[in-house]
Parts: C-alpha cells; sequence; structure tokens
C-alpha cells in the first residue's frame, strides 16, 4: 500500500530529521545528569542551557524565564492551577476568565479549581467566526480576577484571537491580573514574541513543530507569582521538579530555531496547500461551510461542517482511502458528540455533526491535496446517504 | 583524555542501544498521535498498548493500572497529591505519614500538602542504618491517615526498605490507608511485583535503569482514589492529560524487559564490583564508615562517610581525575549542606560532611574499580589536609 496522504499535522507531526540529529548525542554519548557536578554532567548542563538560551531569544524573554515541560497540557496546567493558587493564596482572589473555545487542558485545569478549590470561572462566548472580543474580556474582569486565559489559535476552527489587545485590555482593568496564553496550536507557525503580545505566561509543545511528543515549555513573566506543580529537586528553578529531558530538550529548541529560520517559506507552503483545500471543498461539494476565522486563520488549517455527514464516517472512509484527517481535536477524537467549540459556534446541528479538519504541513504536496479532493465528493455523498436526517 | 569512570548509576543511566533501536521508529516512521483514529494513529496505539501490556506483566498488574508520566518525581506527587487531595474529599482525612529519608520528590509533595492544602504529616525516624520500622508506621496511622508513602530503596545510602512488612502493619491499622511507594532508585535492579508488595501506588523511572531522561510511570492499583493533577484530553484514563511520549514509553518497555530479563547477571555484576568498592575504600582509607544497612541494601550502592574530609572537594578531585561520583542525590547537588538522608542517621558532623557515593552499572568495569580504588587514598589525604576540622 502506498504511503498514506497525512493532513492532520495539527494533531501531531512527524520528528524533523534534523531534530533527531540534533537529539540523538544526548542518549548515546552525553547522557549524563544536568544535576551532576563532574563532566558527563556538566556537558548535559552545558546542552541544556544553550538550548534555554536559544529559545529565549527566539521568543524574546530570558533564559531564566523559560521553564521545561513534558507537554503544552502539563504547561497549560501549571500556568493555569499555578498562578490561579499563587494569586488566591497572596489576595484571595479566586475568579478566573477564559473562554469556551479553549483546549481541554485549559478549560478542564479551570474546573478543576471550580471543584476542587473554590474558584468561580468566566466562560466567555465566541462569535460565529469563534474570535474572543477584547471588550468582553475586559468587561469580564473584576478585582478579584486572578487570571485570565486565552489561547492564541484553535485547534479544530484555527481562529486566530487578537492576543496582543485582549492582553491590553484586561490589565487596563486590572494590572494584577495574570494574563496566560495557551499559543500550543500557534508554535511553529504564527509569530511568538512574548514582549510584543504582553502575556505573562505561554505554553508551547514540541511535537506541534517537528519535535517529538513529551516535551514542552511554559514561558514565566519574570515576577509572575506562581506555585509550583510537581515539588521535588531544584531543577528548573524550583518550578518544575524532576531530571531534565535534555534530548527533547534541545530536539525543541533545534525545532523551533528551524520553524523560525523557515518561517516564510514554511508559511507560504502550508497556507498554498490549505486555501487549495479551501477552495478544492468549497467548489466540489455543496452544503459546505468553512469553519472558523476566513483570514485570522492559523495557515495551515482547513475546517468545515458538511452538513448531512456523520463526521466520524467521514473519517472512516478517508482512512480507508489512505487519508489522515481529523474531525476537530485529536484528544477527544473517538467521542461522537459535537465538540465544546464547534458548540460555542450556534452552529445547526445538521451542520455541526459533519466537522472536517484538513491541517497541512511542511511535507505535505500538491498530489496529497489532489488525492483528498478526487476522493471526498464520492466519499460526502456515500456517508450523506446513511446519515439519518435531524429532520425527520 | 580518556573516557571517564563512571561511578554514578544511581543518578542517571546511559541509553541502553537496545533501547534506543526500539524507540527510533516512534520519531522518523511510526509518528502518528495515539488518539487518531486513522492508520497512522493506530499503529501509534498499538505500541502504547503493547507496551503497556509487557510492563503490566513484568510488575504483575493489570494493563489499565500503568499510568505513563514524564518522570519519577511526577509519579510521586501524582501519586501523593491525587491520593491526598481525593482521601481528603472522601473522608476528610489530612494525614500522611513518611519517613525523614525519603526524596525531595515526596517531602517536597508531602510539604506543599501541608502548606497549601492544611495536611498534617508525620515524619518517621529511621534506625543509624537507615530502616524504617514496620511496628513505626503502625503506630504513626491513625483513623485518619489519608496515605503512607515509604520508599523501597533509599537513593543516598541504598538501604532497602521492609515494603511488604510496612504495607501489612498500616493496612492492619486502617485498610484504607493509601500505600504509595517511590521505587525509582530500586528500579531495574530490585524484584517488583506490586502484588507481592501490596502497595495502592508505585512509582518508576526509565533512566534508572537505561531507558532515557523523560519518562516514568504509575502504578495505581485498581480502585484506588486519586485526583488527576494535570487535567485535558482523556489520555491514559483520564488520570493524566497530554499527547502520549509514544517513542520514550516503548523505550522503558523495553529497558524493563531487558531489565528483568538480565536480572540476574546484571545483580551478580554490580554487587560482585560494589563489594569490590566497599572492602577496598574500607581497607585503604582510615576513618571510612559504610553508611545505609550492611546487606540489606542496592545491589549496586556502595556509599561511605569519610571523617574530616569535605564531601564536594573530594568530588571535584575525582572529577579531575576523571572519575565520575557522587555525594548522595544529584538532584541537590552543589548545595554544601548535609543532606536530610544523613542527618536523619544522626552521624557526627565531621563524618556526615563527608559523604561519598559509589553506584556501579552494567558497563561498569574492574579496571573502573582499581583506577578508583588507585586514586581515592592520595585525594582523601590531600582534602584531609584543606578541610578545617570541626573540633578546633
Amino acid at each position: 500500500m502506498s504511503e498514506p496522504v497525512y493532513l492532520d499535522n495539527a494533531a501531531t507531526t512527524p520528528v524533523d530529521p534534523r531534530v533527531f540529529e540534533a537529539m540523538r548525542p544526548y542518549w548515546l554519548e552525553d547522557w549524563g545528569n544536568p544535576s551532576s557536578v563532574y563532566s558527563v554532567g556538566r556537558r548535559a548542563r552545558r546542552a541544556l542551557d544553550d538550548a534555554r538560551d536559544r529559545i529565549a531569544q527566539l521568543l524574546n524573554c530570558r533564559a531564566n524565564e523559560i521553564v521545561f515541560t513534558s507537554c503544552g497540557s502539563e504547561s497549560d496546567n501549571l500556568a493555569i492551577r499555578g498562578a490561579a493558587l499563587a494569586q488566591a493564596e497572596q489576595h484571595g482572589w479566586k475568579h478566573v476568565v477564559t473562554s469556551r473555545i479553549e483546549h481541554h487542558a485549559v478549560l478542564h485545569a479551570c474546573q478543576w479549581l471550580e471543584q476542587h478549590l473554590g474558584f468561580n470561572v468566566t466562560y466567555l462566548e465566541v462569535d460565529a467566526l469563534g474570535r474572543v472580543e477584547p471588550a468582553a474580556v475586559a468587561a469580564a474582569v473584576r478585582p478579584d480576577t486572578a487570571l485570565v486565559s486565552i489561547m492564541y489559535a484553535n485547534n479544530e476552527i484555527g481562529t486566530v484571537q487578537p492576543i496582543t489587545e485582549i492582553g491590553r485590555a484586561l490589565k487596563s482593568v486590572n494590572a494584577q491580573t495574570l494574563f496566560h496564553c495557551d499559543a500550543v496550536q500557534a508554535g511553529g507557525l504564527l509569530p511568538i514574541d512574548v514582549q510584543a503580545m504582553g502575556v505573562d505566561l505561554l505554553a508551547l509543545s514540541g511535537h506541534k513543530f517537528y519535535a517529538p511528543k513529551g516535551i514542552g515549555l511554559l514561558y514565566v513573566r519574570r515576577g509572575t507569582p506562581l506555585v509550583h506543580q510537581v515539588s521535588g529537586g531544584g531543577q528548573e528553578r524550583g518550578v518544575r521538579a524532576g531530571t531534565e529531558n535534555v534530548a527533547y530538550i534541545v530536539g525543541m529548541a533545534r525545532a523551533l530555531e528551524l520553524a523560525y529560520a523557515e518561517a516564510e517559506s514554511r508559511v507560504a507552503h502550508v497556507s498554498r496547500l490549505r486555501d487549495r483545500l479551501i477552495d478544492g471543498v468549497q467548489a466540489r461539494i455543496p452544503g459546505v461551510r468553512l469553519t472558523g476565522h476566513p483570514t485570522q486563520r492559523m495557515p495551515n488549517s482547513a475546517s468545515f461542517t458538511i452538513a448531512g455527514a456523520d463526521g466520524e464516517s467521514l473519517l472512516l472512509n478517508l482512512d480507508q482511502e489512505g487519508i489522515c484527517a481529523s474531525s476537530g481535536s485529536a484528544c477527544t477524537s473517538g467521542t461522537l458528540e459535537i465538540s465544546h467549540v464547534l458548540r460555542a459556534l450556534c452552529l445547526p446541528e445538521d451542520e455541526a455533526r459533519g466537522s472536517l479538519r484538513l491541517t497541512t504541513g511542511v511535507r505535505t504536496t500538491d498530489a496529497d491535496v489532489d488525492r483528498l479532493l478526487e476522493v471526498l465528493p464520492s466519499i460526502v455523498e456515500r456517508v450523506r446517504e446513511v446519515t439519518p436526517s435531524l429532520v425527520s
């Protein structure tokens, strides 16, 4: 069988061979514990420090503002639980603001604060294109708002939020309210400059930009109150204990460097193919709606609803043709429910059930797009025939 | 310069080339997201399920009782915070029992519970050989004891605890008190059978047995109440969110299989060299005391105090001779304080300052031991000359 056509780069990306080569020595040669004082440990420490310096330079922050974690979810949880608990203990503030379309790592962390620590959370509505209004954020911020958490780009519908404006708006109401940005889906494609964005906390995950699964980071602006969530040794300046995953940290640094260095060509490539997907699907299939914002969206994300077609059936049929696609988030695939993101857009149920997300990557080719456009129309026709109508 | 003599295998171990080869396909070929429904994702899912099955068989538990984490510290924190919070919410129990010589991942997690959630923690004393008495554990357990956390083997002095007896003792007092065992240092050398040990929770870290740094696991007995600590997607049955580090999980499974398959020869090898170190150091250097238990100790651990010699100076001098050794825990190296473990043994200050830990591994050779025994006596002599006496 031929290679699968992979159109799910928002779910995960392959490891770039250059990233793999950068990591390899830290398993087989320089495998020391960076906390050890002797030569073997010092070589690991130098690699760790060097990776941190390089990442800090790319994100426009200080090296000691980068905390390495094991994934985007851990970064989001550390930011939200850590900042919320610190603010509660320092000021007695127990209110958090977020949006209805955040990733579950953010939403469930907020629910955890409600359930276990008695927090009160405001879940902001979004407009029909999935945008969070800066003015709505400002209106929701209270004197006791510990934290606002808004994502940079949505993982299901690709909508990019006006982060700088949101940050400015919330700080104008309460300068001590902390601002966390889940930038996991944006990482590697959208420009990330933590000063320009005005965030206090920002989460990234390596496997979204050709580093391996199992490594992430949290930017923590100097002076941001944060209660650590994994206690132990003094690693990561006491904010996150645990022997450092030197190889993956080096790999993530290399992957981020490559993403910045090749940003122009990568964005041009993935967005050209994305546009071919958007135009092609809309031209060939009736009853299609592009979800998310038409222009303020991830350069690699084409997301649709296909009225009258069951989303899971679309995926299974595409898979039989060797095409890898998603109905939304990989983290919740396998469930037949309409996602919380599509629910927040207030789409008709009949449309929302037929969700399809196609996300391009650096390895995606025109032939991949051709193949999708070739097989999708007949698949939609077949699936529509067997999908029971909601209007009976 | 020749290869360093590495005698710090308790701090970390190199990745076994067979483990590296087992991981490699999951970066470069089968790099899918295991939560995805299509072919590329299913291959990653199969590798993940297979690794879980194999580990469960080795530890004598069910596959769905294994939770993958990013390290031993995260495993310990999930066990302690997760179980403590669950018991507090379910029964109102806010008491925890542990020992004074646990790893900081355990001690600091307990202190976190005291500081942030109002728990009360009993820190049990140990005897001069570092043993926790089962009767002392039983005496400390109260009707409101949520959790007892005792390590399998100590990372600094190698003492192995009577885990089965401790478990039996605590359950006889309060059957609903949960029992967590930090087996991070023991993993790969001591037999681990969670049924025989009678534990509810048990933590392991891959990099202690020739898997990479950045992967760990927590055994959670079916029915054990546990509040998750990283919220998000439904990975790890909702106990630990985050896209799975498939490559490292496969690597840890392979490393654990190799450890079990080669247990007899590995233990024979590391303990023979350990005994050469213990006998040789004691024979050549006056004022040496073996710390920890003489027989109930890790097969790879030779730990001493060298009276009148500053521990850090010993390490720096050994490093200049190309020998990698430790004064105790890598996680706290660089600090000049006497460790909490040596403090708990109530050694004279003059001895405790001169701590030296030598730990052997599968790659350690007789020549490594010869080299250490050749250079240590003159180093000790030199260091003793410049170490200010405490009795002036």
